[in-house]
């Protein structure tokens, strides 16, 4: 199972490639709150997401020929954005397959990247299918969004800069789509201090994760619907799986119209640009939805790639 | 003159009152400007713009029989909410002069932290013409927005995080509007290393301060004309020329077309919120308007309060 040296590991490769993003104290948020909120600003990581911090440290270990060999990864998003910078930085051919629902602002900066996109339908095994022959007949290496110890170790390391910035916090809250960042994060926010809470929050929609918390199964959506396009997984990863049941406390669940309305307010109030996916956690603060806090609590922002039609909808 | 013993003392007073707030590396428009481009982002800072350093420095230096009388400002926004934010931390009672002309979205916040507002005419002096009336009538302490040691030192301190964060910098750029901010980091920056170029930057259609550095004197504008609200000042205060005429190597001018489409790329590429008057800096930046840098530029974001249908309009 992934440990606190993995992440550590991952730090030491990120150093000087991603960003230390702010952790930014939320004035609205933490009246709405009732105790002190902070945001980890991962809409102002490169690429305007936390991706880059796996992709990079996967794509930077591999070995030599691998390299060479270049590699594929399958995406809605913002993790094909990731791998695209990460192997612009490193001298990588890179591949991306994305489906065709994805959003086009996306696809727009992973092309800026110069990675090579191709489309595919909608469904995860659209994906993977169009992935596995590609692989097949090009011998690319894999570059899989969640499900790999790398991954999780690189997106941990966000975990490990609040731990830095805030030690007396009290509940670190991420979104979880396929569950790399979660598991990576609660790694290295238990491994430092053990009672700090690590609160998993998804979109009503796209509730497998917080369905299989509870059934003590690994479950699987058959259709996730919801505005959150970076969190319509299906279901969680083996690996990540493990880890979040073993690490994270609770997983709580916002709907798309709470999204929505913190996306705005984290605009006219905060003054950050967060895309559906990125606002769920503080949506969580926001509601009090995930128990209440006497100390600092921390909403991760994963990203801040929205559709400009989309935010501009909500003025 | 104001030294730097003065800013320091001002960051002794604000410690734990204002945001120390992030300097953020810009991917995008350091491509564009050719060279490494940082923001120093005040419209993260509570109130929503750097305002809140010189009036909470001010206020919180006032003698006791002064609190008590309560303070009054004129402000077209920024200020004021400023000025009702220290005095809601203090206990001081706040009276704000706000023309009518102001962003309304800046009179709402104004009011939300409990200052009494009082309407105006749009010109300065019918701002003057109010405030003496008050000021008289009620014995209220004047907080000037720009010309006072106190303000001006308070601002300065966003100089000295620049300095601290960055110490590599090769310039500081700043929106110019009655020069309280430029002055204060001027002698921040200059203080700590001469070789560090200072920058001001106004729009076109209030140059006031361009030509005061040029005439050799403190050049009036009839009607300033600009989309950026905080920096239609008629002119710089005695005091802030005497500081600008000093340290400040240059001031630049942006149009408020340009002005606006920085706005824009703040949000989609930056994914920060900034106000007209804010982005002026950056857009000096993006357009090599202040000159050639081999190394970083820092610009400073002053605000992030901006209408919400002016940003819905850009997008």
């Amino acid at each position: 199972m992934l440990t606190l040296a993995d992440v550590q590991a991952a730090q030491h490769r990120l150093r000087s490639v991603a960003k230390v993003t702010p952790l930014i104290y939320a004035d609205s948020l933490s009246q709405s709150a009732g105790h002190p909120v902070y945001l980890k600003a991962e809409n102002l990581q490169l690429g305007g997401a936390f991706k880059l911090r796996g992709a990079y440290n996967k794509i930077s270990s591999l070995a030599d020929d691998e390299r060479r060999r270049g590699v594929i990864a399958h995406s809605s998003g913002n993790h094909a954005i990731a791998v695209a910078y990460a192997c612009k930085l490193l001298g990588v051919r890179a591949v991306i397959v994305i489906p065709d629902n994805a959003v086009e602002t996306k696809v727009k900066i992973t092309l800026s990247y110069s990675a090579e996109v191709v489309r595919c339908g909608p469904m995860l095994n659209d994906r993977e299918d169009t992935t596995r022959q590609l692989q097949e007949q090009h011998g690319y290496v894999l570059v899989h969004p969640f499900n790999d110890p790398q991954i999780m170790a690189g997106q941990g390391t966000a975990g490990l800069e609040i731990m830095d910035a805030l030690p007396e916090v009290q509940a670190v809250l991420t979104p979880v789509g396929g569950g790399g960042l979660i598991s990576g994060v609660a790694v290295a926010v238990k491994s430092r201090n053990p009672a700090v809470k690590v609160i998993g929050v998804e979109p009503q929609g796209a509730n497998d994760a917080y369905r299989s918390l509870r059934e003590g199964t690994l479950v699987t959506l058959e259709h996730p619907d919801t505005i959150a396009d970076g969190l319509r997984s299906q279901h969680l990863g083996a690996l990540t799986y493990q880890v979040i049941k073993r690490y994270v406390d609770d997983i709580v669940l916002v709907s798309d119209e709470e999204i929505l309305d913190t996306v705005r307010i984290l605009a006219e109030n905060e003054k950050l640009v967060v895309e559906p996916s990125g606002a769920v956690a503080a949506a969580a603060l926001r509601l009090r939805r995930a128990g209440s806090f006497t100390g600092p609590a921390v909403a991760l922002l994963s990203g801040g790639n929205i559709e400009p039609a989309l935010l501009k909808s909500l003025f």
